[in-house]
């Protein structure tokens, strides 16, 4: 159990949490931009003033640097860096993914790490690639283990020890795996080697193993998303429970001359106009440096972060969520998510509102979570399910009770119309995912209660799940209702 | 027809366009700020800053104010406001609307807007209410026609004149008039009254009413959507061809400690984060003030319309529309604007790429025009339709020709697979809008094709709109297919 970290707000599956390290505490979720040691495009001051509250650099980087490294030795990597708040170091697992060897093992990095000062030390992982065969997953995750042990044995006492969960794209992998190094007294938790699937859009694989990790994860440990960057995958990941990212995005980024916006990326020669007011792209200038680009790639992140705390404090991170997850590969993403994350269903806190944005928000789980506290209800007897409670008034008295349908929801008494979630849900016009959803919830409700139910519906929800209906219930046309005989 | 007023780019029904006026060219989609010359809130120059390229301001208000009345009429609007772009002016209509009377009659206050200057001016044009009896709507019209041909009249050569399409909430009205008012020599085109909607969130009415005015005005006439200030639904009405918008809401929000976003409003005093980098929100201080509010406000307005015309640029406002209704009145604003402009299918531009963002993507106008435009393939004889090529293979000898399916967009022929809008799309799994979609042009395809049809298709498409394909062709599962005798 993570120590250093309390959780404030909760939303979905994300929180907004505090992480306590040796230079101060950090509100989660956070993004701490990376710092190349080498090459300063942009400075730690002025990443504070865009609001980052915490860095990440690459011990390794300074480690094989003489100057570097004594520098950092004798003044501490706060020095070197010139910055007082938290700092991340990273230790060479990503030059090992790149180049695949690194020249010193991982005891002595993580040493390093400790001497320069790190509020968050990292051991040599192997970040095994996607795809990779199950066996060298396996071999692999043996060998991080036995790493993050050490690293834990050697410097735990001394500053904060980053347990990244590897598995490659086999989600068994990663959750059993997350599981045992849940319980080797580390403090954050790095999900690793996700790079590879974001850069080639696999998004749905991603949310796969983060649905994994988490799984097998303790609930209350940080969670880093290594080298997500991008913020258009901020609020998913948020929403799924990560609290950490890295950037290296907005320098690279920069470097490419792309433009990043919490909706995508545009290539900054391509842009006729600057769809962004911050304070780069507001000064009127149409041609950025590179410079600007990182900068202007900072600030929306940032803006992004603070969007996302604010749904959480809302209840409203599903709403931004589905706002967000618009482009195909995302959009499928959040579909993917809505059906790993099922089973986290219990534990998500009670949303106070509903906004319907979309047919994605049939799979909310406040949906199916609605319908599962209803079977905590007394039903017995003749129930009378109705989609126009006028229409149907001469019918209620042969009947033990009446219930009214509300899509997405489906079923519910008229004793909770004015609490959460149907008196506080704005919902669009019904849509056929939103009458199957209320459907598939009305059929659950009267499979598990044993119910004689009889449905009365107008003529907007015929739809083909009626028949399924139908082996569970009497089903009768409004408009036939005058001349039947239940 | 506008000469006045030339168009640049095209995308959905929006464009972007060029204004003329005596006080230089703006380019179109824009913001009007409106600046009440009794409260400046934020100055005419920090707009300008904001990216603000013309202002609007209220005549009546000055007329009514003998100290403002005589600086106008001797040194002119543009020197009252310090501000050298053009300006428009409002004639107390809105006055008229909200107390019932104004002290001046239409003429005497059209010859004041030509003698101060503004480059466009308004008739007072009568706001009928919505709801209001179609016999109100009626008379109402008439004399707002009446007051506009008295300002062509008089003023026409001096200043473009601006020509409100009032009628109420009765479409056939709104389009009749419009038609009518086109015909009146007049410049600028503002679509009146739909304050009192956008209040009460009735965007479903307030898109009925851009449908009904855009069918009866000329195309190349720039539209001005009175009194719509909130970037939340910009997009939208760029889209269904608004050029033109003013905003008393930047100030007006602000009065009330409303913070506005392109996807919805924030009281200020329930913000713990400001999710926005604009110049006043990254300046560090929580608290804004009532201007700072304001100029926020501003700076988010504009911030949207750069992207917007940047989507029309690249080809992308559906997209970008799709993305920003997703509060659930706007949703539904949407889903009735994709059946009310389904007329104008034919005049939208054709768009080059197709981003699937949601279900509403499958009802775009280039999804039904698709299929329309394969109809004018040569098609006859027996023709294999076929979920997997590979696995149809050993069939096709059979046929005269094969067509693969992509939903939401239905049949197509090898040949145009790299062709746009095929090639050019990107779509997320399939869903059952798009397959609904895709069977839906399937259907179409055959039944204007009189062709003899074999769809073979695999488990996912299972839909219940099979049913009704079964009519016009012989249906066959994939895995039945090697035993079949088709």
């Amino acid at each position: 159990m993570s120590e250093c970290f309390e959780i404030t707000y909760k939303d979905a599956f994300g929180r907004i949490g505090k992480l306590d390290t040796l230079h101060g505490t950090v509100e989660t979720p956070t993004l701490m931009p990376v710092i190349n040691p080498n090459v300063v495009l942009v400075t730690p001051e002025e990443m504070r003033r865009v609001g980052a509250a915490m860095l990440m650099t690459n011990a390794y980087i300074i480690y094989r640097n003489s100057r570097l490294r004594d520098a950092a030795l004798s003044d501490g990597i706060h020095a070197l860096l010139r910055f007082d708040g938290p700092i991340m170091t990273d230790s060479g697992a990503f030059q090992l993914s790149r180049y695949g060897t690194v020249e010193f093992n991982s005891g002595e990095i993580v040493e390093f790490q400790r001497d320069i000062g790190a509020d968050i030390g990292t051991p040599i992982d192997i970040p095994t690639r996607p795809d990779a065969p199950r066996e060298q997953a396996l071999t692999e995750l043996q060998i991080t283990c036995e790493r993050i042990q050490e690293a834990v044995r050697c410097c735990g006492t001394d500053m904060l020890v980053a347990a990244p969960i590897q598995g490659s794209t086999h989600p068994d992998l990663r959750e059993r795996y997350a599981r045992i190094v849940s319980q080797l007294n580390a403090d954050v938790y790095p999900i690793g080697a996700v790079v590879p699937l974001m850069e080639s859009y696999r998004y749905t694989d991603l949310i796969k193993i983060i649905a994994a990790s988490k799984l097998g994860l303790e609930l209350n440990g940080p969670v880093h998303l290594f080298g997500a960057g991008h913020p258009m995958m901020f609020a998913l990941a948020v929403a799924l429970g990560c609290d950490l990212f890295d950037s290296a995005a907005y320098a690279l980024y920069a470097r490419d001359g792309r433009y990043l916006t919490a909706n995508g990326t545009y290539k900054i020669n391509n842009l006729a106009y600057l769809p962004c007011s911050c304070p780069v792209c507001s000064a009127g200038e149409r041609r950025l440096t590179e410079r600007e680009l990182a900068q202007h790639n900072l600030w929306v992140s940032f803006a992004e972060i603070n969007t996302i705390k604010q749904a959480i404090v809302d209840g409203m991170l599903w709403e931004l969520v589905e706002r967000r997850c618009r482009h195909p590969s995302l959009l499928q993403a959040l579909r993917a998510a809505q059906k790993s994350f099922a089973s986290f269903e219990l534990i998500e806190p009670q949303a106070s509102s509903f906004l319907y944005t979309s047919t994605e928000s049939c799979a909310r789980p406040q949906v199916r979570r609605f319908i599962r506290r209803l079977t905590n209800l007394e039903l017995e007897g003749r129930i009378l399910f109705t989609t126009d409670k006028q229409r149907t008034q001469h019918m209620e008295q042969r009947f033990d009770m009446t219930m009214l349908m509300k899509p997405p929801f489906g079923p519910y008494p008229l004793e909770l119309a004015e609490t959460a979630p149907i008196g506080q849900s704005e919902v669009a016009n019904k849509d056929q995912t939103s009458i199957k959803s209320a459907l598939r919830n009305l059929t659950e409700l009267i499979i598990c209660s044993n119910i004689d139910a009889t449905f009365v519906y107008d003529s907007q929800w015929e739809h083909e799940d009626l028949a399924q209906l139908r082996l569970y219930a009497t089903l009768v046309r409004l408009d036939d209702c005058y001349d039947t005989t239940v």
